[in-house]
């Protein structure tokens, strides 16, 4: 850590923030530059003890050089995660394509929808069971009964079941029924139950929040390795900027960045990344071609008629599409898909 | 709703969607401009029927006549909502300012504090037991604990207390201490707690998310209020922007927005809407002149030791200047405070 | 363009807005819904009468129904344009890679970039000898000696030269060498220099501002259309947001977006849009999946000595591994490079 | 400067970061972590020496410790400067107050207008003559003959001038007419243009791009002082964000962390920073409870039919209440209006 001080800084003031370095167990280091003096702090740890020396007297500011998570970082475990769940595998040279609709409609719905994802080469099934909504009259899911479906759809097609859970109440019943329990944008910094899924031993999928920093991602994957549970994928949805001819604009830089910060495996979301269904093959591409673990697309026998997201997601004919142009690009990458 | 249609649709297209506009229970009314064709669709719900509609075939966009919430709306209660609880009065001309460190350390610090921001003017205090924290590692609050200290603190000074629940499990236990319970700005979407803290009789101090949109920020609201309660303080602390010489970016304009859109009052959180203590005091001045129903800002006895937020927290000396500041522009344009 | 009236509009109000309709030429139409009443404008022309309407009694908003562009518009011209410059293409199936270092800073430096990056693949030669600089501290170009250095290289190597004009004064001079005149980011709403350039010969690339809206960088695509001059290629270099780990952000989605409202190609700058030489070539590679028509890289021998730019610049190792990777996403998508 | 080295790098690549830093001329002292070596780099500039260290092997990041402007910082002249130029005052205590329309129309209408806000209380006259429009389709400004009316409408007030120039062809002409010379925000990154108003007599109000860094805009001004034009304003006309209830998000904690930074003075437009007429009168008082040295507003005489930003300009009645809510909070905190 890196304590800048500033321009007028006294030389009391300089003393005191060695002694307080010292004090936090670290080394401290003065160096005097000509314009102003900084104070090194070796040995610096993880607990943010940055916070604690910001508001010393004459302090301009405090620069970190570590990262502040540690378990999921590539610094701990150079080699790259792979997720292996019933039929679905993600990362270390195998993409893993999940697909299916944003809501569970029916077990028509979801099991017509399950064949058709799988024959067109998705290797796990999505599908919200409990669906976080912006507006309370927005429909909510189906809650228990559209587990129940998806168990039958796998039952039906072995495809690995995908699903999101909005509640430490529910993270019971929902490992029950999940393959992979879904942790939503707005979600991610809902520490409780990302403490609670880390308890579980499924696999987690986590969404990136809206605003989130990468930071802030890769601390709350942290929460979960943390209880123990070493199962996790991120999943970056898309950012909210100013942009709003898309509804969130999807930074497809985050696929080397995150890997060369983590080894968890990062799946790409071009249905909410881009919000609008014309937009999602050729981002999907892209996504293959950035580098990307896995992806997973918003797909409906009829998008029109769909309870949620109907604008986002792909028909089936836009599905195989999609998974063709993915599958000549992860050839020529010699990606296995 | 208006529905437009792309410039090439087909007349079956603009048939279907005039039979969808229909089958929707609404009136429509179709008008051939001279490049487009737009579907007026008249008796709008607001249970986003748009959604349904935007992935029709020919359509171009979909534009919403009606905002999506209501109960929260000025239109459905023209008369501005004051928020009475303990010695707390909020909105309708009286300025109600919460302060109090960001989180409760011991019951000496909080009493101390207590009795500092009362001498100074405060009418609430605020101090976190449950902390929602980036890290994992980082210090998490001292719990039920921290909120035995708050009502001893309340004992001591007759302040009313607000203090922030997390997670629905705690929301009973969280309201037999508090006065005020906070939703902090990264559960605003946390609908599951939204609902547990709507069928409550506590009042709900609710933060903007630091990338929820407005109408999102409402649509939150709407949440609480459509549960039954109605005793609803918004609280504006800042959005995420490219902005980093401040933590956020505070924008005061929400102020007369909000109160142009809802009854509900307007609490302004300076603290976190810089993120550095330098610019809160004239910031704190800034909400009050801009109108603000309410302030909410963090002091600690000694913000250096402070076990989070010291960077952005006064001592009891900076918040007297602090309410002398806003008393001064308070006095000027004849609001209580 | 629809006048959505307030709820509390009064008669007088909505025959007033009426009368301005009229006015402005349009036929109006009004339509009472069950909240509010609305105002159809029939007829729309796209210079911006909606500014005057926006302002009027009652008014809540304008909803604009056809674009502000015109000329640059897919709905004047349907079929894609390609641009044909020297030795470089773009568009219409046809990928223009568009290579060099960010500054020209000698002979021998641009030289030897144009041969390596013409036998890598390139097939245009970028090199600054106008740069704009954050601060007036930093190198600020060789000017009409580097345009002098820019022709030798193309006299060796037959590379079509793209390089930055800053000024209405060097337009003359800068067209007198280059093959492309670049607009930067910085100038895109420099209205009297995109006149300048629709006023020349010259092939335009006319990079996106970081915080201008897909619309504004149309409208500035337009002012040099409107000028005459057809030959304009748009490029996408990032965008400014809360993100700080890329320097800004690429929103690829940009490329599938544009193609549908605009017949110009796309190009996209992988150097600019992430800021870190390590993500360049899998941004590079995505932006070929996701369609793109023409890449611009800056390539430099020695990056690690380059005088601007050089934590983004590729060396000519990578830029071979670059396009390498690029070549087989474009054959694999058909596309030729 | 401090130079992070990656956890991973080589004792040779320290050594040649070594020799790097030396041979800029600085002096080097290597600090040996528990988990990285940081070299600091004493003596630094701000010639922005940064950029060819960053691309260094092995090197993490390269942390400036000392800002990159000079003049225009505080650090080089602790006393606030104060502008005085013909009827207009601002900074140092007291508060400038420039209105008028955002175009100039007609003779009538800016000696009328100045009249009117004279009367309210402005010390200095806006008006557009040359006009920057996102559409060539729009109003681009009278030109010469604006500035005849503008010269005129001083004649007549007394009033102090101040107008935008958009191009270094035009800077002689309306520098002749002019008191202050205005850089609109598309244009702060125009540096030709900064350096040819660096290079009059004039005072100028140099305006924030809307996605420009704080640290831009200082260097922007830095242009301008580098020059020899000491007369700068820097005005704050807000950023663009993701919030669209707004056109713009108004940072007035820019005022009190740009006072901390430079000595010029700070002035705030409300007028684009809200972008809707009902919102300025809050924020214009917000911006005097800041600490605001200035405000500029748009006033016409009749909003809804002014050739351009009617939705965002004041009304006579409107003005003279926002000068009394202004004055309010003035006198409240003892600045001079």
């Amino acid at each position: 850590m890196i304590v800048v001080m500033q321009k007028d800084a006294s030389q009391e003031h300089i003393q005191h923030m060695v002694e307080r370095v010292e004090k936090l167990g670290l080394k401290s280091h003065v160096i005097n530059g000509t314009e102003r003096t900084v104070i090194a702090a070796i040995g610096e740890k993880r607990e943010y003890t940055r916070e604690s020396l910001e508001s010393g007297p004459g302090v301009a500011e405090v620069v970190p050089i570590l990262a502040p998570y540690k378990v999921a970082s590539r610094e701990v475990k150079p080699e790259p995660t792979q997720i292996q769940v019933g039929s679905l595998t993600v990362g270390a040279g195998t993409l893993g394509v999940i697909a299916g609709p944003c809501s569970v409609e029916s077990e028509t719905q979801i099991i017509e929808t399950a064949k058709a994802v799988k024959a067109a080469g998705a290797t796990g099934l999505r599908g919200g069971a409990f669906k976080p909504r912006t507006s309370p009259y927005s429909f909510q899911g189906l809650k228990e009964q559209g587990l129940k479906f998806l168990a039958a759809a796998r039952e039906e097609t072995g495809l690995a079941i995908v699903t999101e859970v909005v509640s430490t109440d529910d993270v019971e019943l929902v490992s029950r029924y999940a393959d992979v329990l879904q942790i939503g944008a707005r979600n991610m910094q809902n520490y409780r139950l990302l403490e609670a899924v880390g308890n579980t031993n499924s696999t987690i999928l986590l969404k990136r929040g809206a605003s989130a920093t990468i930071e802030e991602l890769l601390l709350a994957a942290e929460y979960i390795l943390n209880e123990g549970n070493p199962q996790v994928m991120l999943c970056e949805r898309g950012i909210r900027t100013f942009e709003s001819h898309t509804r969130f604009t999807l930074p497809l830089a985050s696929v080397a960045y995150l890997q060369n910060k983590t080894h968890l495996p990062v799946v790409i979301d071009p249905s909410h990344g881009t919000g609008h269904t014309y937009l999602v093959p050729s981002m999907a591409a892209a996504a293959v071609a950035a580098g990307a673990d896995g992806l997973i697309l918003e797909v409906h026998p009829d998008p029109e008629c769909a309870l949620s997201d109907g604008y986002q997601t792909l028909d089936f004919t836009q599905f195989e599409e999609t998974m063709d142009r993915c599958r000549k690009v992860a050839a020529a990458l010699e990606v296995n898909l």
